[in-house]
């Protein structure tokens, strides 16, 4: 076997023009499908974070929960969906970010967590960076340190990366893809 | 503690007049966010399909990921999502059904599975069935044979579980409650 990372990158296809001309779409269900490369997948996730003392693996809506699930479930903790506006139906915190037009809502239970817990963040994929610096507010004003945020796949020439790190969360890629 | 299913019941929040006037909305995630709980309530579909010889778990978007994925893990499995329209980016079958006003499309790639594949379908809920069926017919026309659906809750006054188990699929719940 490769490295985990190349072995990982090799099982994600590629998709041009989708959901729109120019943009090159990274797909993971070759990767969530395929036994072997998603058991390698959760394994990276859950090896580095078994020893970090963490209260709540939360996932950003909705590829975000096939990983955030597993690893929960792993560390024997509890899982927090965070979802997309009017998902969630009790009392709610909520984050708007802008888009490259116009703009989306992330939200939170506000019981989800509480003051103190260490929070690890997932989502599949980093592209500008809105959907996780919005998680990572909602965590914070219940009181939680996202102690890192963590996806499959960086587009690093979106920037969002940079912005993600230049705010201070640590922030672990399986792997990145040149390009859009 | 009392048996699983009593358990995890008393973990679900009701939350009334959500999304609309008269509805009883079932919240999950009062108990993905408890650790035991959560744990409890996989081990519960663990147990159930470990020995019957599955090929593939796939789930319904979104809150079936949440099941879905850690079922797949633990019994060495891939996963396949089964998304709302627009959401898959390669070749995809859809299926069209009806909601009390309108319809709604699901997805799900062309080559998510293969003939013969044994298949649970994994959702968190089941009300009058209507993605549980269109996921069914999805998984069939790739030739797979869908062994069971599973979900945690039932609401049996909406006729769903009905529907399913007289088409002929086996369906199996965790829990139910009366009402919408």
């Amino acid at each position: 076997m490769l490295n985990p990372s190349e072995y990982i990158k090799q099982h994600i296809r590629t998709v041009p023009n989708w959901p729109q001309e120019g943009v090159m779409f990274r797909d993971i269900t070759p990767l969530l499908q395929n036994p072997k490369v998603f058991r390698v997948l959760i394994d990276m996730f859950v090896h580095r974070y078994m020893d970090e003392k963490i209260d709540v693996v939360a996932g950003l809506d909705a590829r975000g929960f096939i990983i955030g699930s597993v690893l929960a479930y792993e560390l024997n903790l509890g899982f927090v969906p965070i979802r997309k506006k009017g998902k969630l139906p009790f009392h709610t915190v909520s984050e708007q970010y802008e888009l490259e037009y116009g703009s989306a809502t992330v939200e939170l239970h506000a019981d989800a967590c509480k003051a103190g817990d260490r929070v690890v963040l997932i989502d599949d994929l980093i592209a500008t960076g809105g959907t996780m610096m919005a998680g990572k507010k909602l965590l914070e004003r219940l009181g939680a340190t996202v102690v890192e945020g963590a996806v499959i796949v960086d587009l690093p020439e979106l920037g969002g990366s940079k912005i993600i790190k230049d705010s201070g969360l640590p922030l672990f890629t399986v792997c990145n893809f040149e390009g859009h």
